[in-house]
């Protein structure tokens, strides 16, 4: 009906010209820009470690950081524009205004001083981590939801998304840098609970378009080298965006291998489960996506690269069993369409994330990290519950607080160790930096 | 005809054989490496300002910054190439000769000493953004030149763009960072005006293939992506070479809420001027382009967030309603094709975006910035006329120069701020720093 | 027969199992994080050098640098895709497994101490490399081989890969940065080798796709575009992991001047070769990756820029000629068959590169470099034989090992020349640094 589809672009202009003429105003009357991401001026009334913070993210690394959440935006809109051309258009739009939502809801937790939200770097990271999981969740649902609905679950998932990242991270104390449970966790299941009501209300018209042809394997091609060059540094990008932190490598390393052992599940699975002589790329992807999924919460813990190539041989294989006897069984007994098999893709990974991520917390005291003195001790995350953070801007400032101590220590440390490398320096002072001798004595 | 076609080839292979073998001799015989590009051994002919500078480059963030350079040439091309696989090849063809060209041609302005040309990392990224330039102009004539006439283009291009630079940058002293003046206007207005001019010479063959199926679609979303990813960091690439300096993280978000207000303002637009459900890829990425394009002047200026809101939102639709309205009559009664729209996706955002710089930069004295003291004075780029500046290398110096004193100050400042993190280093003098104690003195 | 291609499928999935179970066995016996990688914790018994090194890595750079290394990766699978989805896979999977089982081979050669493998960011970017190489013989034998083999190739080149480079970069003391030797010109003639040797045990089949339709041209699209974009700063990646060392800069312009003279010598060539009006745009991806082959080892040391244009459009016109008329030769005289012309795109540039760099080093002693005092001696490379270098861990070591003198005293020379920049810091200490006071001295 041609009436019907005139209404029903104009119902979309519409809601797109309020929602964005009501951004707009509460930007003008919230959000300021915060003095610490224009200089070091910083306002005595935000709290130090809340500043200390910010001074990170003005490192030459934010832009990075920055750089690659956004990459993970990009992979996710590539990944869901497997399916068909529109459902690209939605994803970005999805996009384009989850972030401004985040960014004010997200402020309104975190970032709220004198009535105004003093948005930065690190405002910006978390409102693209609150968007990457909608994002996750739109896979569910995809080509059975309009844009005008797409918007509304926007709407309400950025808002459930930062109450449950406060709630985790904040109150629980939860140390989760790669967001295996609020992003890759929460993505899927608030997806498929969507994926459940839309079920009984409209019924099952089959209307997706899956896996369009060349097109497809084009995006899956370009996905996956996406993902085993960026992903990598992702997942570290919001762990360290200190240089001498110790642990940053460990992250990139247990991602990377993580990402190479979930190709090699494809391969043992896919000849098996499906009658095909090599996997199609789709699966490839499926495989690495799983992967960086369960390497969110622990990428930064495990001290062994075993332990990663386990992970991501197991992230691999389930991503592939999910596929084959989950989804089936989701779809008809459960009555929950799941698109995109974020499931298996984010759901199931994300889960083994995280308990592999608690078990290495609770084996961190232990002797895994004993041998490394009070190094070690820094290194264990805030793993367990029972550590209230109250001002805590986003997932970084629980790990943050906790470790600026040892990570203080360290910067300081190497310098006294590295004289062939530092000499001229230390040759302009008349101390000798290996004594540490006080400011004043010479 | 096929003899005509052998002609026309052999006219290409010859032209570029020409072209190459003069540049191979021109830098054979005037361009060396820059000393400072090398090591800091400076020659002391070069003037201070300028080797300050080169310094700025040496930075670890000079490869960013050319990478991100390189990066618009990728969007472009990519932008060019849904045109159909030939405009793809002259596209790359014009960036490979303008690079050298423009080398050369911005060498003799700006970089001339002692008859040769010193080439750093400077001189390279002012090369990337001519070639931009002209690559936009290549837009609107796409699918109506040939190789050989493009080379030739680009001949006349560079040498324009160059002087218009010139004129504006150094003698006019504006300020135009991101280059939505020299770049995006430029480039959009020089290309309308070759187009004009061909329209006469050799009559209209509507051999434009517009949008090519398929790969279109692929183009245009992995070419939205780029810019989602990319460019917010591209923006500011230009803006701030320096990590301490105040205003870099302002340009990032500025251009990133542009780019998704933008986006929306496609979803607003688009299902009432066309009909159509969901805008096409195409149409996101025009829009996406434009609020880069209009991002390129103030985006270091907006000190509020939602000024970039505003001014996204206004560049998406001025962009589409420029394509529904204003393409069709520049076609008809001025008798200008323009392939690509670039009069609508860089040309006009890129006369909003100066005119907001100008108007930003005007404020700027007043009650905005005057909140923040003389930091705030600082970032009040060269905005006015009447400001030459002799010896300027690139859209840099002008602004480099007239901030150095404020940047080199907010360089120094945090050392004394931060002795956390910068302890070990501070007790190996015994002054304490936050005193700035002058060398000698104890 | 559909008997056999089930035993093929389970011979396929059996293998990865069997390969991936042994690489985590392996790596869980003898591969460990290095104590460098996580801390400046380093064990006294690995020495200095390869300290240095390691430290050298931890720098905010490394990531940037295995992100390249990547990037080379990707690129090359991207080159691989372009004869259909299949060889993608299989591209994939020798990547997935060749980096494992890289880590541990060159582990055993250049990190084994006390019984383990001390895996770093170092050992990354060589596994990368190797990989890489081993990417390259992939293209010579796409389309004739079923994954299985490939995986057993992977095994054998990746052994032959790292017994080459020790000798080569250890034992012989060769400066090989960019890989010109090692991994283009060892990658394109092992797998020619290969290649023979599969023509005689299974007779021409012709079952080549080459060049599928406009997957093709995107593909090749989006390899040139990253090739310009990454490549010139990937080069010089692993040259100088110091932004302080003096010659990074070069590598980058060298490079990129190189890619734009070899994408006009296809426009030279390809109307003269081809009858085309304009190459195709995988001739241009060609010989962009032949450019870069050639400036894998001289990339650092051209000091003029008309030598890296010369070096480029020699590149490109050896790979379009070897294109023309040596494939068919070899084809039909030598029985070698080269699915990607991996002879003229890697081969013969790499043979170019090497030839290049060797003749730049011998002259490098001479008055090229003369004019630039002892900083010029640091800057040959070590380009003769006979500098054995036992604890080499990878290509950087022998180069590291004997520049660091000079890269320490250029790393803290400024000092002293940037007062303004450094204020701060030099007025802690009551000594000026031009000076170089000794430490106690004041």
């Amino acid at each position: 009906m041609p009436e019907r589809a005139v209404t029903s672009r104009l119902q979309l202009s519409g809601l797109c010209f309020l929602l964005q003429i009501l951004t707009i105003v509460l930007f003008a009357v919230f959000v300021r820009y915060s003095p610490e991401s224009s200089a070091e001026l910083c306002s005595q009334q935000l709290n130090c470690s809340q500043r200390k913070l910010d001074l990170g993210f003005q490192h030459p690394r934010f832009r990075d950081g920055h750089l690659r959440a956004l990459l993970g935006f990009g992979l996710l809109v590539a990944f869901l524009g497997r399916y068909g051309p529109g459902s690209m258009a939605t994803s970005i739009l999805t996009m384009a205004f989850g972030v401004q939502w985040a960014i004010l809801i997200q402020g309104f937790l975190y970032f709220f001083l004198n009535g105004k939200i003093h948005v930065g770097a690190q405002s910006m990271v978390s409102a693209d981590f609150c968007t990457a999981a909608i994002l996750i969740s739109a896979g569910a649902i995809l080509g059975r939801v309009n844009p005008v609905q797409m918007l509304l679950l926007t709407l309400l998932g950025v808002t459930l998304f930062s109450l449950n990242e406060y709630i985790l991270l904040s109150l629980m104390g939860v140390s989760d840098s790669g967001g295996s449970l609020t992003v890759h966790t929460f993505g899927a299941y608030f997806g498929l609970m969507v994926s459940r009501i839309l079920h009984q209300s409209q019924m099952d018209e089959r209307k997706e378009q899956q896996d369009v042809g060349p097109l497809s394997d084009v995006f899956a091609v370009v996905g996956t080298i996406y993902l085993w060059i960026f992903w990598p540094s992702f997942s570290s990008a919001t762990t360290a965006h200190d240089n001498t932190e110790p642990w940053a490598p460990w992250a990139v390393l247990n991602t990377y291998f993580s990402l190479a052992a979930s190709t090699l599940a494809t391969f043992v699975l896919s000849p098996v489960l499906y009658e095909e002589s090599t996997p199609r790329m789709v699966q490839i992807q499926d495989a690495a996506l799983a992967s960086t999924a369960v390497m969110g919460m622990p990428g930064e813990m495990l001290v062994t690269p075993f332990g990663a190539l386990v992970a991501g041989f197991l992230a691999g294989l389930i991503s592939l069993l999910g596929f084959r006897f989950l989804t089936p069984v989701l779809r008809s007994r459960l009555k929950i369409q799941d698109t995109c098999g974020v499931h298996n893709v984010h759901g199931l990974p994300g889960i083994l994330g995280a308990l592999l991520g608690t078990l290495l917390a609770a084996l961190a005291t232990a002797d895994a990290y004993s041998g490394r003195g009070e190094e070690a001790g820094a290194r264990v995350p805030a793993g367990g519950p029972g550590q209230p953070d109250g001002h805590r801007p986003g997932a970084l400032a629980a790990r943050r607080a906790a470790h600026h101590p040892a990570a203080s220590r360290t910067r300081g440390w190497p310098r006294g160790s590295r004289p062939e490398a530092e000499g001229a320096e230390v040759s302009s002072g008349h101390a000798v930096p290996g004594k540490q001798s006080p400011p004043g004595g010479g």
